[in-house]
């Protein structure tokens, strides 16, 4: 499972790097699908990891919205804020707490109980899932899509 | 690993009763990115998750083109026959075999070694990512996406 994580970290970076050629306006351009942009993309994969990692040991989750980080530099520093935060949790996993159980509240107050090996591989398919779509974007800008090979990384 | 593999086949399920309802021009139809279209994206997905299964118990890959399965029947009759194939190997998947290595030769003649537990994690994300794609493009035909989420799929 770490083998994953460490993958999306990868091309989360590569995302970045992918982004340094791209002008802010391509990055921020509303579009089809998704959550709706590039940059806003990268922003809600950053959340998610975070929200649920942070959920998984008691801590509260992230809230702000896009608007106060639509900018190339703010995402890549949240992210890497992020990143150091949660990567201890991370690669600590151990199999014995595949089963341990979270509850969450939904929004209409009922409770709802989560492994967490379930949010774990949640998290990892939510990531990859969004770089698909960033993969779908980069066409539009006219630029080649970082690729979403697993070999051929060193992750083995 | 094997819970991202079940996952993997609900989603394609799930996309293929989401294919029910759209014409055969809107599933054939050139799209931007990825492989080009949404029925030649699931019949690549299920390709490739056959192909290097098959490699890793020293079986052939497939090498049909696409134009041979351009309905939607003939890609899920496809897809399910090949499931059946792949679905023993997947299941008895055990953590001795991570390492194993899969010797293979490129294009130009030379030999690449790949781990088993590599390929493994290679087709799972290969579909996840694929299938963010078909998402983008769901709103293009004008149809919600198949959920991507990992929980409430009662996978755990």
């Amino acid at each position: 499972m770490l083998k994953l994580f460490e993958y999306n970290w990868q091309v989360r970076q590569d995302w970045f790097n992918w982004c340094q050629d791209v002008s802010e306006e391509e990055l921020l351009k509303k579009r089809t699908g998704g959550i709706g942009g590039i940059l806003h993309t990268l922003f809600h994969i950053a959340d998610v990891e975070f929200s649920w990692i942070s959920g998984l040991q008691g801590k509260p989750e992230f809230t702000d919205p896009f608007d106060s980080y639509a900018s190339l530099q703010k995402v890549k520093d949240l992210s890497a804020r992020f990143h150091n935060e949660i990567r201890p949790f991370v690669m600590s996993w151990t199999p014995e707490m595949e089963f341990k159980e979270l509850s969450e509240l939904t929004s209409k107050g009922e409770t709802v109980i989560f492994k967490y090996g379930e949010i774990m591989r949640h998290v990892i398919a939510h990531e990859i899932h969004h770089i698909g779509q960033l993969s779908v974007w980069s066409r539009e800008v006219g630029k080649f899509p970082v690729t979403a090979d697993f070999i051929r990384r060193g992750l083995f």
